[in-house]
């Protein structure tokens, strides 16, 4: 009896569960669990019982053997009333989800221990991954508890900080004066020759899972009755895709019952094709033609699932707003004044519903959940960051790998 | 009936609790709970349905209105098995707590939530610490949750990002050139005058009863058996003595059987106090003539009770063991290829149990827990820090202050 099999997002066809994230058609595949048999053993009332980490979730993980786990202690981040901001936002209730109290300072830790768990499974020992900096430090964290060689390539302009985490973890470490995309591109070229596995943004089946946590933990921690409205700073999207996932699979196994949360998607202006496409009339979504935002994991022009993205905005009635750095800044301060440290995508997801708020999209009945996916000191500018070399394109990149 | 009570560490005399630490004697006052109040209401076995912050032994800490805690969802942080280290170093297990993954991101957070607390319960609305760095960033926090009112003193040579950190949650931010004693006089002599409370080690009951839940949750996430040893990073000392009340309160609950865990205090050479005190065969501690190691929170030449300190180390069977910025340097870089983030002060832990297990003193068969206090980003050089007032002396205080 199979614990779980693929199914295509887009044209619904089930396949066994292999080492890969998309279908034929190429729609994005999702996980999908017996879940009789996950209430075999994964009951409601015995979760106070289990690890306090996303572990405590393991039947609706996609790991084949426990022994694969590879595990920093991620997970079960403190969910955070914040009553000053909901006295003067007029909410009643506001909470801040602190991910970046998790392992490697972010909720990316998530992803990639699921994803490096992944790996130990199919017996794999090499990984790749292109990033805006927090991807590649936390996969360089778990790849080395792991014993997993690690190659990153991050944009230039990435916070010298994140930079120096990848270097600490051990992992083969490279900037680009692309984009996160440009940085991909050159890995995929790089997989045959080199031997690893790409695991970017919906490459491989663990990032969604992981993060899909993030959305078991809020439906758990708010005593299994879910909030209106979830704000969450978007970049390639596997957060969002993740926690839609977590209530459908809660919903199917009858542990909450609907409607869904409003979910809504922060970018910042000079990168905001969610926000763009969404207002569009067309279904389809529309990649950024220009990119002129800052150097955040918000700043995505081509997420590789666009579309179901924007799919799961409108199911959930949900929306795409855009910040300024400006708004960024100003809430970075606010968050600060609360005794909460945020990285500019925190802040922007405060910026976000602060902008929802005062236009009335977010009610004043709302219950919302703003999630802090870092924190502020990755992001200090720091004016020594290691040398790492620079590579434009494939080329470049095997001269100073090989080199 | 009264939940807890001072009790004098030195000269044994009993008080009501009041907002202070000191007993007319000079000796450290501890607070003492009326254990069997305590088990009416704290269930060993029901502790899993409690809250994972620190709070979920709140019969334990010393606040009198639930409404007064301040909580940022610390405690209850990831204690880690290092299976690579084991191997390396030959011991049955060893143990990583990752107090970095605190709010503030050290384990500051803990005495500061509890000391804030205590604060609203005796309504006071003005801080001021003298720090290394971490406790001055935590209160910060801590005291933004809680709309009081903070002064913090660092030394000029403090990591700039953890003086960022202080800006950023609001607190009236100074620099001096002296040593955090030198940061604590000036305090002292501004009492009057600014009518703060100093909340510096062991001048007020919560920092130590906060950090006291690390030896509360260790002995709970070990399923209430101790490790063998414990080894801390060592400055002011409030870890150490709060770990060890936990200890003794533990016993005598009946929750757990001795031995006690053998502590041990690890220190930077530069200064070293409690090594070269503890290799004497005075009973009494000598303060650190001459000062010269890193800017880290090990560097306190003049503990405010080191008799204690010394005391606490020979009744486990302890000691104390000096490590250099060399062999620090070795750590950090070893825990970082172990996926870990470690500060000076963690990674002088690690180095100190390398030294101890290389000269024999840790054995073969010794359980051993490490404890990373911080993370390692805090202490990246930061070119630019934030523009703070230089001050020597209470004189040049007033002027940067008031002015
Ligand atoms: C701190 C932070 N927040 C948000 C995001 C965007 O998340 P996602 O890629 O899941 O949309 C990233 C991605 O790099 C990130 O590092
Ligand atoms: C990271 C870190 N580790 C260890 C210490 C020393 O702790 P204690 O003052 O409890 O001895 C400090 C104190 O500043 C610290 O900041």
């Amino acid at each position: 009896m199979e614990r779980f099999r693929f199914i295509c997002s887009r044209c619904g066809k089930s396949e066994p569960f292999s080492y890969k994230a998309v279908c034929d058609c190429g729609g994005t595949l999702l996980v999908d669990y017996d879940l009789e048999l996950v209430s075999q053993t994964l009951f409601q009332n015995q979760l106070s019982l289990r690890s306090s980490t996303m572990w405590r979730y393991r039947e609706l993980l996609p790991i084949q053997h426990q022994s694969s786990i590879v595990s920093l202690g991620e997970g079960w981040t403190p969910l955070l009333r914040m009553p000053t901001l909901e006295k003067e936002l007029q909410l009643p209730a506001l909470w801040i989800k602190r991910e970046e109290q998790n392992p490697t300072g972010s909720f990316k830790a998530r992803g990639f221990a699921a994803a490096v768990s992944i790996m130990n499974d199919f017996q794999l020992k090499k990984a790749a991954v292109p990033s805006n900096g927090n991807a590649a430090s936390a996969l360089s964290a778990y790849a080395a508890r792991a014993g997993i060689e690690v190659v990153v390539i991050v944009p230039k302009d990435c916070p010298g900080i994140i930079v120096e985490e990848c270097v600490r973890y051990g992992a083969k470490t490279f900037l680009t004066s692309g984009l996160i995309h440009d940085a991909g591109a050159i890995l995929e070229q790089g997989k045959q020759r080199y031997g690893w596995v790409n695991v970017g943004t919906l490459k491989e089946p663990g990032r969604i899972e992981g993060k899909k946590t993030m959305g078991l933990e809020l439906a758990e921690q708010l005593g299994w009755k879910l909030p209106d409205v979830i704000v969450y700073p978007t970049g390639g999207g596997s957060g969002i895709i993740g926690m839609w996932k977590a209530f459908n699979e809660l919903i199917a196994l009858g542990w909450i019952c609907g409607p869904m949360p409003r979910i809504v998607s922060v970018q910042e202006s000079g990168c905001d094709p969610i926000v763009q496409s969404i207002h569009q009339n067309d279904s389809r979504f529309i990649p950024a033609a220009n990119t002129s935002s800052s150097p955040t994991g918000m700043r995505v022009p081509h997420p590789p699932d666009g579309d179901l993205l924007l799919s799961i905005l409108r199911q959930t009635n949900g929306t795409a707003v855009t910040v300024t750095a400006q708004e960024i800044a100003v809430s970075q301060k606010r968050l600060g004044r609360c005794g909460i440290s945020s990285s500019p995508e925190g802040a922007a997801a405060l910026a976000g519903c602060i902008r929802l708020r005062d236009n009335g999209w977010i009610r004043d009945t709302d219950r919302v959940v703003v999630f802090n996916t870092s924190h502020a000191d990755k992001y200090i500018h720091w004016a020594a960051p290691p040398e790492v070399p620079i590579v434009q394109d494939y080329h470049d990149f095997i001269a100073a790998y090989d080199g």
